[in-house]
């Protein structure tokens, strides 16, 4: 059994979909960052950069293990079960620096864009101009690497997974605001990869809310 | 014989460290990104987000290899040797969490800090304030983990070589303006890594420069 520490952000769901996706039973705890649960002292123990989300996995190979980190958690997730990152080759590669771009960019940048744009105490429109030129910069990089491969990494994998839940809230919340007819790659992998029942499944945990409508919060989160 | 395209900033140093630790050749081509060299058509090839480092390895074992985004290189590299990164257990999972953790947070949010303090064309006190008081989290989040092991990941490994270069280059700008007494742990790694002849020499690839001297065109590429 795997206990999940989650709550309704891009971040924790990448984890329930993985878990979804390959099918390992769990248990979710919701952490609600907007009460700042996060900073509990149980919660810290398994998670000591006061995140979410983060895993117990009570059946790993030598005994129970805690992970933090939704990247670390997604590799953890695939080597364990030997699913959605190739073990070898180029196409491992491939998968890792798509998930490592998503991680380093897409989900920083993007929060700073909701931060300003739609949290902060303070309307800083200098700011706002430079996450949204990033955010677009980044949506234009990856729908070129969509128009020459279905997926981030070449074939359905934990790249998208992590990536999935931040280009769907963006396309919520900036459907008016950005021309998405430039990214038609970008919104044909939206529709694949949101028409999986497993994506589906993952993105009601922990529960229904639209992932900004905890942006106030999660921004108080500062990082990712 | 590997190709490493690269430049004088921490998520550079991270690859030409990596490659002194594990004692692969290596060939050396500077990346000017103050003159906006990342964004010509052939590198773009390799790297399609526009940042160094990247690497081709002309020696995987399926033909010549590009790997883009300084984690996944991390990875790879580490994965070709079987150096610095365990291959199964408990002991991966450590190091796998603390290098996403640097790709996450240290890396974008030192790098929004320094673009607000030091690069910005507008003075923004309240991004100023908003990544400093981040960056001082985030010391602490490491120097409550160095008080419990001597490397992040427990052993040295390239969670280590992936944080050196961002941290000591804070160490040095901000050396009168947080105190550094609040984190000994640090202190003490730094030294210990700094310590290592291979640190030593991948640290001045491809020149001496300090970090931030190109603080103003790295701050220019957003992400990380």
């Amino acid at each position: 059994m795997i206990d999940l520490y989650t709550w309704t952000t891009p971040n924790g769901r990448k984890v329930s979909i993985m878990l979804e996706e390959v099918g390992l039973p769990y248990r979710v705890h919701p952490v609600n960052i907007g009460a700042k649960e996060q900073f509990d002292p149980a919660f810290l123990k398994i998670s000591p950069n006061n995140k979410i989300p983060a895993i117990v996995d009570h059946d790993a190979e030598d005994g129970p293990r805690s992970v933090f980190e939704s990247g670390a958690i997604l590799i953890y997730l695939a080597e364990k079960t030997g699913k959605l990152l190739p073990a070898t080759g180029a196409a491992r590669t491939d998968v890792l620096q798509w998930l490592m771009w998503q991680k380093a960019s897409v989900g920083p940048m993007f929060g700073q864009y909701f931060h300003f744009a739609r949290a902060a105490d303070e309307h800083v429109p200098y700011a706002i101009d430079r996450y949204d030129t990033e955010m677009r910069r980044l949506l234009a990089v990856m729908d070129t690497r969509l128009a020459e491969a279905p997926y981030l990494g070449g074939a359905y994998s934990i790249a998208d997974i992590a990536t999935y839940g931040w280009v769907n809230g963006v396309r919520k919340l900036r459907a008016g605001d950005l021309d998405w007819a430039d990214y038609p790659n970008v919104e044909r992998w939206l529709a694949d990869v949101g028409a999986r029942p497993a994506v589906q499944r993952g993105m009601k945990v922990p529960g229904d809310a639209e992932p900004y409508s905890q942006v106030r919060a999660q921004a108080a989160a500062v990082g990712d």
